[in-house]
């Protein structure tokens, strides 16, 4: 294949020709595809379904404590719901507050406690005249989305295949006080895929903050989502290498089973030091008498354990493997030696990242949504939703059938052809 | 029965020698009971019990809009759940969000909304230099936690039989542009059981509140919750009311089934017009990608219709009443005519509000304790836990058995005549 940055203006013109006609055949074909949502498919909300009737006995109800937990109480969850978040992340179990269905919330709240209570004794955020988080891109939209929504500034850092630019990133945090945080997803990075490497866990551990409420906000949203299992991503514990580094209160580390079992009926879990997990009691107690017990214990009983839950992730896996891979054939397939477009392969998580050429990305989801095919919108895994370049393009392989993928990924490669002769054309 | 204030020195000393004595042989019993928190008991409990494998058949999975509620999605809750609460509630469905399994969550989320965001466009509450609340007396001690929490100035109320002194709040509201709200809990009260009037409810819906985003917190608790079903007591509908009124955006109405189903595995609602819904959507996306939609499922499934909810209150009521009548008859029997305690009997809710002598409701509280009975801490149902007359006992007579609150009772009414005893007698 011709790379298309050494094709003439006729070459161009030619492809260029040939491009539109595909592109109209596939038009003409009525398809509604969408690989927008990070969403699992059905079968893999059926791998959890037997978990909603085992709550069957009466003996499930008294909890380690003895407590009923159909009734009010524990407002940092279950004993045993602890246990196995504890062993599955691998740490202490008094580092663990479990919560409701949702690892967003917990971030929310822990952003909005700061806005208004503050952080550990410090000034609420609300108070101040400037509040900054750093912001790894590309990112999690919702992320962004919350410390936007709070008024705070976010700046820009690179990511590449070992994590952020950690000297950007220390210079940020050990410079300026008004740095507040960081959001990270360190294992299976969405929508990057990216795995943090050991020396960048290690840097972050070793923060000399400027400011004594600055927080790594570590989501750990992918921990045990391995897709491909020969090659099982490991991450260094945080949890570790900050006590190591004599920075025990720098992390609020999150996970949830939202992709283990069920979005939105699944349970959210807090991983921090005992003193942050004081802290966070102290407004936690005003918010809630306690979050649902009996759905801790639905999950407690139906994992048993850490093996439980990586077991069933590799059930996941299996579903997932497939879909990945027919992204993934069809981009190299389609696009190998092109030199208009690059992506990772990720070994876990829901997404895969293409970077498109300068200022075509925007583009390509126009074109595909015309062909019927819906992408996440451009520059939505940046804040304030701009992409300068205009090149980062999430795709989320998950919901579809490997057919319709296959399928769909189809169109987007043509789109990608497309509005990449359309930026060598200059029109 | 003599009135303790109609007794001399010497009547006074020879009963407080017998009570003594009594107290002393209580005392010695052993005794281990509790009056003090509004949980219900485990045959309450298991009423609701069967609901929790009701999810059996993977029909149930779909909405009606046809989305697997499995999966993400459908932040304001499900239809099904917005039409059973629109129906139990007596309200238009697009005045219902379903949200998670704590009313009191989402008036922390209010609250905090406002502090943070502003309610519909306002000035955000913490730009303020200062905010106030009033607070009917004796209240709801997490109501006032919340406020509190927030830094928000609280205000005293009296309530009457009636409801909140409406002339006092009309002059608060309709006068001060700092105040932003008002806690209420309108039927069956919590601790005095008090259902507000028709003219209260009307002079609530037309208040004229001094500032534009006063809203008043109309905590739905007990909506469903008779005790004595012979006078089940209605109120009016504070949406209709307020709409008659030209007042729609004012109020947030609160109701969840903590008290229904499960406490802490129930699901909670809000109830307010299109206009603030709106608002609070803008914050609640940004906030979760949804609540849990299969618990929302399983109570639909469970309740059908309003109609269920109520035979299923009836049930409720049944457990409840022997319970009540046990507490309400010994205060009756033991107090009735000595003048030294006043308490009004709830047609329904969690709560017996208890008011002493002037100066004795800590002191009963502490006797109790000698004596093997927990209560709610005197002062617990005043703002910042003040109740400087220090008369409000809030008695929970629904956690054990009629027979253990007849013990209690027992203990309890001894403790407020050697109480009211010393009092008199000037020690």
């Amino acid at each position: 294949m011709k790379a298309y940055k050494d094709m003439n203006r006729e070459e161009l013109l030619s492809t260029q020709a040939q491009l539109k006609q595909e592109y109209d055949r596939l038009k003409s074909m009525g398809i509604s595809l969408d690989m927008s949502r990070g969403k699992p498919g059905t079968d893999q909300l059926d791998l959890s379904t037997p978990m909603l009737d085992i709550l069957g006995s009466s003996a499930a109800f008294k909890g380690a404590n003895n407590m009923d937990l159909r009734n009010y109480g524990l407002v940092d969850g279950i004993d045993e719901a602890k246990e196995l978040f504890a062993e599955l992340m691998e740490c202490p179990k008094d580092h663990v507050m479990v919560f409701g269905n949702s690892s967003l919330s917990i971030m929310y709240d822990l952003i909005s406690k700061a806005m208004v209570h503050g952080i550990c004794g410090n000034i609420p955020w609300c108070k101040l005249d400037k509040v900054k988080f750093l912001c790894p891109v590309p990112g999690y939209d919702r992320h962004f989305a919350i410390t936007e929504s709070f008024g705070i500034e976010m700046i820009n850092i690179p990511l590449d295949e070992n994590g952020p630019d950690m000297d950007l990133v220390e210079e940020y945090v050990n410079g300026d006080p008004a740095v507040k945080g960081i959001w990270n997803i360190p294992k299976y990075s969405n929508p990057t895929g990216v795995v943090y490497s050991d020396e960048t866990v290690r840097r972050f551990a070793n923060l000399k903050p400027a400011a004594p409420d600055f927080r790594i906000y570590w989501d750990n949203a992918y921990a045990v989502h391995h897709v491909f299992l020969e090659d099982k991503a490991r991450i260094l514990n945080i949890v570790e290498e900050c006590e190591k580094a004599g920075n025990p209160d720098i992390y609020y580390e999150l996970c949830s089973t939202s992709k283990i079992t069920f979005p939105g009926a699944g349970v959210a879990a807090l991983i921090t030091s005992p003193v942050n997990a004081a802290d966070v009691k102290k407004t936690l107690t005003i918010q809630t008498i306690g979050h649902d017990k009996l759905n801790q214990m639905r999950h407690v009983m139906f994992f048993k354990n850490a093996a439980g839950v990586n077991a069933h992730m590799e059930k996941h896996a299996a579903i997932l493997r497939p879909k990945f891979e027919a992204v993934l054939d069809c981009l190299e397939k389609e696009l190998g030696g092109l030199e208009i477009g690059s992506w990772l392969k990720p070994r876990g998580g829901y997404f895969i990242a293409f970077e498109t050429l300068e200022g075509c990305a925007k583009r390509v989801v126009e074109l595909c949504k015309g062909a019927g095919v819906v992408m996440t919108p451009a520059g939505s895994t940046y804040p304030y939703k701009k992409d300068d370049a205009d090149t980062s393009i999430r795709i989320a392989p998950t919901l579809q059938t490997p057919e319709e993928l296959k399928k769909a990924c189809e169109v987007f490669v043509l789109c990608v052809k497309l509005a990449s002769v359309e930026k060598y054309l200059g029109n």
